[in-house]
């Protein structure tokens, strides 16, 4: 090992230069693997070269459309496995189907919750690196800064149409928005489910709500401290330079489960049209579908499809089933089934808080959302692109969600528009992808972060789950997370004898790369900032939100 | 629904008679599932009769061939799921084949260790009901009662060749074994893994014992309270009526980790040449084999085929995928493919007590062996008959393991053979199995005992941990089992509400039942009693267990 090593230092220039400038600036693990693999990698780097121009040839000249379904807080195996879907009692045959007719990333790591994994995804960067670690639920005046750039601005740079429907959850301030990073249209939802399925009358007549508004208002000095999903600004639209509209509420008009269920229509509708749209025209498209099912917390009159699991969660991982069915359809019809890449995941584990009612339990993985363990970070991934991605494949290799930044990046031929001004996380993945090769993968390990803490490493096929401050790294504990993917059975004492000090070295080295690339802050500003229709009962809660943030200042 | 039951009443004496004299007994749940479905239980065993009768015409009059696969400690998901497989490190391709071939039962409830569902496949009854409960490691002189009516008896009167393999695990008193218990010839260990893996020389090497001789003896005053594995008898043969022997052990010999592997080397190979010699006789025949992999505990100098798990749990897994794709190959070249039924399941949940080691620990369900939740219970089953049972198939219904003794007998045409003079917990799932569908099934719960204390009850999805002595029954915990895989998150209370009273109503019915068919007790004697060759240093331990045994009486 150490020969080969030596041997590839000579080449590593070479081999990170990848028909470009200047390298793109990574975190310090993937010198040591490249250090090792470099000269491996130059020639997977021109076979993979020698396949992308192969396909383009055949599609006209251009790289292939590109389609980005994330989904919501769903914990690994709820989709692609029909035998888990028989210990779920529910049925996802169409999503079976895309697995079955793709790939599955089985390792496929995530951040612990909903905002940090789509700004990884989007920026190809650890949200810790741009203050995004945190998932806020209402009005909170920051978001994703300007001056990221994002996987749409790189791919409209390599020519490509932009467009983004449904979730978004990056900030509620404008310039964080999708139509000012890189879409050339875009109707999103601004906060969360937080917002849109709990802070509102239906789900506090359920009880989902703790109170909110339905006790006497005498006990109540603060008329601030709740939200009010009716008095956010909840969907909107816009294209890229245009002006920004909230839709589909009136000024005074009350948000509700109905209303809940029709915005999730409409993005189904609006995708679909969309999808419609991008296909006759003449540049090849990025399109991101980011549905809000199927979390969802009130029941509200709703009725679902039969299952032996029935209830909420059932019902709407059935209708997301029908949904994902009817757009691959559409893809068929439209004659792009071939030239479009279908990405389809989930965002981070279940949402455990909500587990009594709505049946979002981790199953193979130890914890959810907003837990560092497997169950927080590991979710069901699939990529589908008939004719360059096997049928029926998997790899077992570690992909963090960044990676998709930089591999469709280079996948589309647009890589040399990645910046070269700051550190990217994400590694070129695409010759474990093409070659269907786990051992093609250029990444062994992930930091898994809460907000800005690193909470654990893992690397190859052990977890260290960081000991926190005060508490003794030579206590920390280690799992090897094939044999116990619960987490529960710590592995010898010998490997957390040499592991304990090298992935303390790990995470100096990853926190000593901060000093030439450090962390920055989100962007903070006024929320809502030019949207031209906002209603009455928004302004005053930006009004009360400014207040709350300036009561610091007094 | 009240209609018609009242409709079916009429009918029950029609449909409990299936094609013989007197019905068999059942527990006390079946006689009101058959109130409710009774009739279309006729006309689903007219269709089967009729589908059966269909076989024997092209099989040469015959009925098929059944070969029984029973393995050891295997939790829910390692067997069968290529992205399990991957979860987990290894490979287990053959089983997956068998699998695709063949029919998953995703809802296969066994009794919570080795002992009892082997019991309760064997005789159709719960263990509880002989005193067969308890799962035992060394020498403890009971064992199987001779009175009771084993599937090999009972295929035996239907014409059938029998013959078993490799674990038996039901008794150290000769009435108990397999040769005295049905089978035409038998060869099987006594005991279990605890003595073959952990109660040797190489196991206290390894550590793997805490002590037992590896201290100075001047601090043992009872050199009779630790076990020997080379002091037991350790592989026995026989054929049915004739001597039994020891195998493979001379007097004096010490038995090592080297033995183990040969020993499970040997079953293998027996049961190739047992698969020959029965394939060429006229009668059909009933086979088991029951592998003791891939459980094991020491390591000594072994090695297995690489996985990206790698150790022991790993190794044995793959070998026994091996051995299983050895035997379907076997069956195939013996032209036998198509007229044998092959099950192949585990006999609970994974050895957790051996976890950090080995990897055995629980994936998708709460606990492993000898747990009463979930996880304890419920394994990966297939069954695979071509033609018979379609291919690639899943049936989800809940299916006891004592269920498979009443179905194969009636699968064989011998079902008339099945005793009516006591209880018989197993039910008829040919329907659900021949049609691929889950309604046809005939059983909705599953009363789980630990050794003789009913400690949950399961109906439909609900799940019932019952309350120890002195605990409320109104704060026993209702779980919903799709969507809280790990019991974790206890249901409504308003299901505890109504259901605690119900679940109670259910286990009152079957204590009720009891008396008229009271639990029994399992047969005691002198243990290897009439092995002919037994060695003196178990003569000595038999007289080391009489005295311990006799010193109560003093």
């Amino acid at each position: 090992m150490i020969r080969k090593l030596l041997l590839t230092i000579g080449l590593m220039q070479v081999s990170a230069v990848h028909a470009q400038d200047a390298p793109i600036a990574h975190d310090a693990e993937y010198y040591i693997l490249e250090a090792q693999h470099g000269e491996q990698w130059a020639e997977d780097d021109a076979a993979v070269d020698a396949l992308l121009a192969e396909f383009q040839q055949k599609n006209g000249g251009k790289p292939p459309n590109i389609l980005s379904i994330l989904v919501d807080d769903m914990g690994f195996g709820d989709m692609g496995i029909p035998e888990l879907n028989a210990v779920r009692g529910y049925a996802t045959p169409n999503i079976n189907q895309l697995s079955d007719e793709g790939m599955r990333m089985v390792r496929m790591y995530t951040e612990p919750s909903c905002t940090p994994t789509r700004v990884a995804q989007t920026t190809g960067r650890l949200p810790v690196r741009m203050g995004m670690g945190d998932t806020t639920v209402d009005i909170s005046g920051f978001g994703l800064p300007g001056n990221e750039v994002t996987l749409a601005e790189v791919l409209k740079e390599g020519g490509y149409n932009t467009s983004h429907v449904g979730k978004w959850h990056m900030g509620d301030v404008a310039e964080s928005w999708a139509m000012n990073q890189g879409f050339d249209y875009a109707q999103h939802a601004i906060h969360q489910q937080g917002q849109l399925t709990i802070f509102h009358d239906d789900a506090i007549r359920e009880q989902v709500s703790v109170g909110l508004a339905d006790f006497d208002p005498v006990y109540t000095l603060d008329d601030l401290f709740r939200p009010d999903a009716s008095a956010m600004v909840t969907v909107v639209e816009g294209e890229a330079g245009g002006p920004v509209r909230e839709i589909r509420m009136q000024a005074g008009e009350r948000w509700t489960a109905a209303k809940y269920d029709e915005m999730n229509q409409a993005f189904q509708d609006k995708t679909v049209e969309e999808l419609r749209r991008l296909a006759g025209e003449s540049e090849p498209f990025f399109l991101q579908y980011w549905p809000m099912i199927p979390l969802d917390n009130t029941r509200a009159g709703r009725d679902g499809p039969d299952s032996p699991n029935g209830g909420l969660y059932a019902d709407k991982m059935q209708l997301l089933d029908t949904w994902v069915g009817d757009l691959m359809t559409e893809l068929k019809t439209l004659g792009i089934e071939d030239n479009t890449i279908v990405i389809l995941m989930g965002d981070n584990g279940h949402f455990t808080k909500y587990a009594p009612q709505s049946g979002f339990t981790p199953m193979i993985y130890r914890g959810g959302k907003g837990d560092t363990t497997e169950g927080g970070v590991r979710v069901d991934a699939f990529i589908r692109w008939p004719g360059m991605i096997g049928a029926d494949t998997m790899i077992n290799n570690i992909i963090h969600v960044s990676d998709l930044f930089t591999t469709l990046s280079r996948i589309a031929g647009a890589d040399q528009f990645i910046p070269r001004d700051r550190l990217v996380d994400g590694v070129d993945q695409s010759a474990a992808l093409l070659f269907a090769d786990e051992s093609k993968g250029r990444r062994d390990h992930v930091i898994v972060y809460s907000i800005s803490t690193p909470k654990a490493i893992v690397k190859d096929k052990l977890r260290l789950n960081l000991p926190g401050p005060g508490e003794s790294p030579i206590l920390a504990e280690f799992f090897d997370i094939f044999r116990d993917t619960h987490e529960k059975y710590p592995v010898s004492t010998e490997v957390g004898a040499w592991g304990g000090q090298e992935f303390v070295r790990i995470l100096g080295r990853h926190m000593g790369r901060k000093e030439k690339y450090p962390d920055g802050p989100p962007a903070y500003g006024v929320p809502y900032e030019g949207i031209e229709n906002l209603r009455p009962e928004s302004q005053s809660a930006v009004e009360a939100f400014l207040l709350k943030r300036s009561s610091v200042e007094k």
